[in-house]
């Protein structure tokens, strides 16, 4: 029975990302660019839930400061994330709408200058808060 | 403290892949097409070990008739393969090349006729167990 079971064991610093969307966890890695980090890293994917019937949920292993979560509202409003630290949560925090995303969108308009230069940051803003709507800082193309 | 601990369940039917090359994981999510079962997986990359320093493990909960685990043979020989069922590890398998392997490999000979023909089924043939050295079914070409 002893492979049956498995163990991930508690960590002294880094995240816990909880109530992620079902099936959404794949996403969150390479938005977050996990597959370039060595540090030891947990995904439970269709996991049960009581509130969510099935939902994801990861925890990885880093210094805090490395991963920037913000892109995480933008991908899954609903995420909460448990921020720990010397082995104890020390933050929960609830994601909002990033302002400006930069370089994760990128702009579909032929005659953006970000798609006839190369080396120029895609930056999108965010204009309508209610309705989720970005558009590039440069040519204010919507992004769909 | 209690998001810092993270609780995989048994399962009742399914696999442990184990001693997984550390990072390898994600690999074999790909190649096992997981992303496409609506089972709960779960995984963990960089796991410590005692034997290999670093490991990753993945915990795939489905009927185990499901997945054609022969292909892992190609990606790590090393990986330990717990089958298990009616909740007990029935079977602890180690793996070997695969004979043939179908739609994984694409044969890069641009006169070959999979590179020609649409639809046909990309087939690698073992010619070589000490070297590992598959070769195309159709035109030999051996690939690397």
């Amino acid at each position: 029975m002893q492979k049956n079971s498995l163990n991930v064991s508690s960590i002294s610093e880094g995240f816990v990302l909880d109530h992620i969307k079902a099936g959404k966890c794949m996403e969150i890695y390479k938005y977050l660019n996990l597959d370039k980090l060595d540090c030891c890293i947990a995904i439970i994917k269709n996991a049960d839930s009581n509130k969510m019937g099935k939902k994801d949920i990861m925890k990885i292993e880093c210094p805090i400061d490395v991963i920037d979560l913000d892109i995480l509202g933008y991908i899954d409003n609903d995420i909460t994330i448990n921020i720990i630290k010397n082995d104890k949560v020390v933050e929960k925090r609830r994601l909002k709408l990033p302002v400006q995303i930069t370089n994760v969108l990128k702009c579909k308009n032929p005659r953006c200058i970000t798609s006839t230069e190369q080396g120029l940051d895609h930056v999108f803003v965010l204009t309508d808060e209610e309705k989720k709507t970005y558009r590039c800082k440069y040519c204010e193309q919507k992004y769909k």
